[in-house]
């Protein structure tokens, strides 16, 4: 096999009361990549896409992702990468995470299979590290194993994929920038012992929800009281898209990574586009110009395409 | 059915990065209480032991626990509750909880069982409030449901039983006192957000480590480096008895409670014997007095005795 097409999910980080440690995988939107070996030792990125993002595989986040996956597997050619990202930049939905995960998981499929899902997260860190200036895996993690995942810790990296019911989620992206480095200096550097109490005994009894299928007890637990009341006021109508998305029969939600995206769950695909209209309607009525979507949570991350 | 006997288990909160929300329940030691109905619209109790327990029963916990039962039920008839306890007050394994636990399961058992465990829990919330002075279920939940579980809330009462692999407990309990009060005045008001996410990382993937029966797993994620560091050092040689167990092949412990019980988990019995051993031989070369226990987690909490 010379060749190899994928597709890289987008995926949820900082899930709720889950701040830098739960994420998840949607089925959709997804990024389109085509992977082909060259006999040459180099790579080359050609954009499909109007997104404007470097084809110099130095500072590209896949490029940089395959030359971390070239230099620990030593393979002895190049790879041609054609990328038709779905996945806006800065939309809060993992960007930057489904091109490293597809480079790497393209590049494994292409030569035998040498990483571990594991191994090829750290190597896609590498990628994500040149977009985010720091080496997390919150949506890395989801995007290569699918469902819901837990980053119990980053370095040394150590994973979990958590069981989960069929849930669905919408996100709804408005189209205004909130740069991750601002999202993160908005944070508390302390925050009381109370809360944080009460954060992880929702974070405790939600993967326990998860395991048990349990959707009321997901839907208590997704509450957070120390990241999002810090962040809401950075996404225009926070409050009022959540609310009319709870009021549609929403699991619960939140901010999608740091933001802008608003993401929501649901326990069917009914309830689900029930949710995406009622959160649409809030943005209907402005001038901020917006896309949603509506996707299963995927059992499965980046994906061979047919 | 006018008498039933009733085996009620000591239990271990705060399990390491479970602060104030993960609990578990061993096999023993446990308390021995023999309920019997009586014609008189009161209640009599009796201690077979000598911890100089009251029996007045509206300061005793078991009375008051009692006592909210047949307000609750609405029962014509009185109770005497003969108690021996093996567990004892002070001990930080939930002497208390046992108490109360007990008397309102062989209540409820006597009068056609007219309460769900979770109201059982409510119930001996009011016993349990005499003895600490604040409701809280972190002890009372696995003593009435057995395994491990979270308390996601107190008020309103959320609790869930969490699955888990067969997992024996250690327990050294060294004679000195620690006031509950005193090791909550010790505890910060608030904690840095990076410890507070590494905290819950730890408890998640704990939680989803039982579930999955993963004992590596499991260890990997006791860390506590918020509380822990504040209490230890009411403890006597915390530090050398936590060392020495882990040397000896436990997967991990802390603080049971407020202490000043130790308490460390194995994954058979074989392990947790040394791990006693390891224990012991750490308090042995001193004149604290202590005693030790293991058991395995109890799949059960408060059980009818033969």
């Amino acid at each position: 096999m010379d060749q190899v097409r994928v597709l890289s999910p987008a995926t949820v980080a900082n899930v709720v009361c889950g701040f830098d440690c739960l994420g998840f995988a949607l089925e959709g939107p997804a990024d389109n990549m085509l992977l082909s070996k060259t006999s040459a030792q180099d790579i080359t990125i050609i954009h499909r896409d109007n997104f404007g993002l470097s084809t110099d595989p130095t500072r590209n986040v896949a490029g940089v992702a395959l030359q971390a996956f070239m230099d620990a597997a030593g393979v002895d050619h190049g790879f041609e990468l054609e990328i038709t990202k779905q996945i806006m930049p800065g939309s809060g939905i993992g960007s930057s995470s489904a091109s490293a995960c597809g480079a790497v998981v393209a590049a494994n499929l292409l030569t035998g299979e040498p990483f571990s899902a594991h191994e090829l997260i750290e190597l896609a860190m590498a990628g994500e590290a040149v977009a985010s200036g720091a080496r997390h895996a919150d949506n890395l993690a989801p995007c290569i194993l699918g469902g819901f995942t837990v980053v119990r810790s980053a370095e040394p990296l150590d994973v979990i994929r958590i069981e989960s019911p069929e849930l669905y989620a919408i996100v709804v992206h408005p189209q205004i920038e909130v740069r991750t480095a601002d999202a993160r200096t908005i944070l508390p550097q302390e925050v009381p012992l109370r809360s944080a109490i009460k954060n992880w005994s929702n974070l405790a009894a939600l993967i326990a929800g998860l395991y048990r299928g349990d959707m009321d007890l997901i839907s208590r637990c997704l509450v957070d009281e120390i990241v999002e009341p810090a962040r809401q006021h950075l996404i225009p109508l926070f409050r009022e898209v959540r609310s009319a998305a709870m009021s549609a029969g929403s699991l619960g939600g939140g901010i999608s990574g740091s933001g802008p995206s608003i993401f929501m769950l649901a326990n069917s695909r009914e309830a689900a586009e029930r949710v995406e209209q009622a959160m649409r309607d809030i943005y209907s009525g402005t001038d901020i110009i917006f896309k949603s979507y509506v996707s299963r949570i995927a059992r499965d991350g980046v994906r061979q395409a047919e």
